[in-house]
């Protein structure tokens, strides 16, 4: 007869029974075919009462050791030879993420500037929208988007971009990155994807994953050139007019409209324009995005709250001409919408509120702020050092002409607790006419920071 | 001269002397190499202020309108010829969206009961994580995810599923879709994908949209069948073993040792184990999972928080082998964490501070409760209705005798206001064996709601 060794006669004795049985029946110690005692006999053994036994025996049931034959008791299943015992695979190896050298001033292009984020008004947002007696709060967010967001982001759209849509053409995503893998798995891996060179690296990485053929085509100092284009049909265009990345360009209205004429040639044919950081233009204001100016349903308009609002929320959107809202409306159940319907909701609110605006209008002066002193602290490096792509967004970018390379500009920054960011890791192929060159910028940087930042590269680069 | 009819002299004069000129330009009225009188005249000329002009001309050559020559002036730029003009598209159209009819009870599979959310609990966590003096609050996620979730899920895996695995083997995402995706992405579209049929349809709709080879098994009272997959090699097989989607039966010991032998047989092969509802088992305690008893790094465990806290939140996770994380890396930046840093931060408190376990404790209580409410009125309708996968989840299938097909099941109910959920679209071929089988879900109804729509469903299906 079994007998069990019980740890702890306590509440869970029907887990002990299980447990040993279990083992037994991996061990091997109880066979294929073979009949184990009743409930009650092994119930008055184990002097413990039936529904415990019931309880292990179901459960051994319920996971397929046992088979309970009706009136004829129970029986041990087949069960194939696997190891399964030595399950003390519990792996302590961790794989080491790159170490991240000391580093006392980052000037990341990515970084933002988190004082000024209104903690406040977010709080009352969700305390707002967080509320039991919606009784949408807890869905599933709809398919497209919020339909709060979406509106709100028609208005926006238009009243700041020159978008025009309405809130059907609008996908909220978690990310630029999502955008385009909706848009690889709409099109399929067919459409070629043509891409800036040098280029925004997750584009790239994407379509290239996706098993997308990809074409890169230099820029020249207008963005992409158009030539190269067009002998290629049926493709999707990758561009970011507004403000080039990573080198920072603008791109002219004759060369836009060169763009979608290219679009036009061919039915395949789409442009994606993605409009990172639009919002952040300080001479001028910002240019009109291309989808304002293409009547013919061409362009594909994404755009982020990454800069405008934070990068810890991932919410991208993407306005979609119609021609591609029925293949996207097919894919769309499958996807779900990923962003939480709480988040959806409160930036909607934060928009439709005027609030957003405001914070956008405060971080545009307050950037303006840090880039005058930068470029004020550029200065001191004197003519011998080239600067782009200083008219938008949160970073420039700073050429040298003393024989310096990429590589030891980034090392002897980094030497000093200093970080750059260089530009040949942007470039698909031939970064041969950008050598010396590395991104700075600016967006958390303290005026100070910025000061003693320059102040120490000067040392650093022999400036 | 220039003569502008100003609508508005106020602060964006400037503006309406840009719109203008961008107009005369494009209208053609003013030419490629026209030179544009001087700032100079030209204010004097319009009674404006010189810096009025000079911020118009500003926009004008910022977006590539015009030409500054140093001492020359300004000149209109060569435009390709567009219809810049007819820029009135707003489309009015909307594609709708299909009609559901006025639904009173909805014996949805997919929807929980917002009745027991935590709300409490859940803005005291608000409170405490969204913090200012958090310097890590705004930064973009961890890019598998933030560090004090994966943390709380290695411990919360291991005591309720038996998963075992460090934090770095976890990856966060924003849903079990997009985590298919990645997973897609990593692979690449050569690797076949082995299904259950029927199956989880998303599971379906992504790898054939991503292009990978999709093989489908049927399954039969155990589960997926292992005879017919061993003539593949290099696959991934996706699974539903704790509550087959949507059949309901859970994979027994045996079957999933032939399942994880068979993943052994080639270094290629890998299991995909979606646990979507494990929490929610009604007998017995929870099977453990797969991936518990894989001692050779086979098992892709993925899990959602979309039934445990709310379909809302768009969190899930995936617990990758060794042998893939390294392959998940190469990719991860271009992927980026998918789910808000806040709301990452907020379920990982969630967790920790054991308020999800007593949640899950509440939920599952609540589910038993209404399941034993469900099974109670279908009493009523007499042994001509055959019930299966009644032991987990939130949901269970009716199968009828009387010869009523599925689709006249679905529109006399709709006809009554019931919603039920035919079985066979789930199915990627042969439904033959599932006649006159839907799904009744009752997650979210009221057991009044229940005993009332299982009485309305038996005068409309003639029981």
């Amino acid at each position: 007869m079994i007998t069990i060794p019980f740890k702890n006669k306590g509440a869970f004795l029907y887990v002990e029974i299980y447990e040993y049985l279990k083992r037994e029946i991996t061990d091997g110690n109880l066979k294929f075919g073979e009949k184990l005692p009743s409930k009650r006999s092994l119930a008055s053994h184990l002097s413990v009462s039936v529904n415990t036994v019931d309880a292990a025996y179901g459960q051994l049931v319920a996971e397929g050791y046992l088979e309970s034959s009706p009136k004829r008791g129970y029986f041990v299943c087949q069960i194939d030879t696997y190891l399964l015992k030595q399950n003390n695979h519990v792996s302590e190896k961790k794989i080491k993420k790159p170490e991240t050298k000391s580093v006392k001033i980052d000037f990341s292009p990515n970084a933002i500037d988190q004082r000024i984020f209104p903690y406040e008004a977010f709080r009352k947002i969700f305390k707002v929208t967080f509320n039991e007696y919606d009784s949408y709060l807890l869905n599933k967010p709809d398919l497209q988007g919020e339909l709060e967001l979406r509106k709100a982001l028609v208005e926006l759209l238009y009243r700041s971009r020159g978008v025009r849509c309405n809130e059907d053409q609008i996908i909220i995503g978690s990310g630029t990155s999502h955008l385009l893998q909706i848009l690889g798995l709409l099109w399929g891996k067919n459409k070629s994807v043509v891409l800036e060179n040098p280029v925004y690296l997750k584009a790239y990485h994407i379509f290239e994953k996706m098993g997308n053929p990809v074409i890169s085509i230099d820029i020249d100092e207008k963005g992409i050139q158009i030539e190269p284009m067009k002998k290629f049909s049926d493709v999707a265009v990758y561009v970011t007019p507004s403000h080039q990345f990573p080198l920072g360009m603008s791109m002219p209205i004759d060369r836009r409209i060169r763009l979608l004429n290219f679009a036009n040639q061919d039915q395949g044919n789409y442009i994606i324009e993605d409009d990172y950081d639009s919002e952040f233009r300080y001479n001028e204001k910002p240019l009109p995005s291309l989808q304002s100016i293409d009547n013919n349903g061409k362009v594909i308009y994404i755009g982020t709250f990454s800069k405008s609002i934070a990068p810890s929320f991932r919410i991208s959107y993407m306005v979609l001409p119609e021609a591609l809202l029925k293949a996207y409306l097919e894919i769309a159940d499958a996807i779900s919408s990923p962003v939480s319907s709480l988040e959806q909701k409160m930036i909607g609110a934060f928009i439709s509120d005027g609030v957003f605006e405001k914070h956008v209008n405060k971080m545009r002066k307050v950037y303006k702020g840090k880039r005058i002193v930068l470029m004020n602290a550029l200065k001191q490096w004197g003519d011998r050092v080239k600067i782009t792509g200083e008219n938008a967004g949160h970073h420039l970018l700073v050429q040298l002409d003393n024989g310096l390379t990429e590589e030891a500009m980034y090392t002897r920054a980094l030497a000093q607790g200093v970080r750059v960011y260089p530009v040949s890791p942007y470039f698909i192929h031939g970064a041969e006419n950008y050598k010396s060159m590395v991104l700075l910028g600016y967006g958390s940087l303290t005026d100070k920071q910025i000061y003693s930042g320059i102040g120490i590269l000067k040392e650093a680069w022999d400036l």
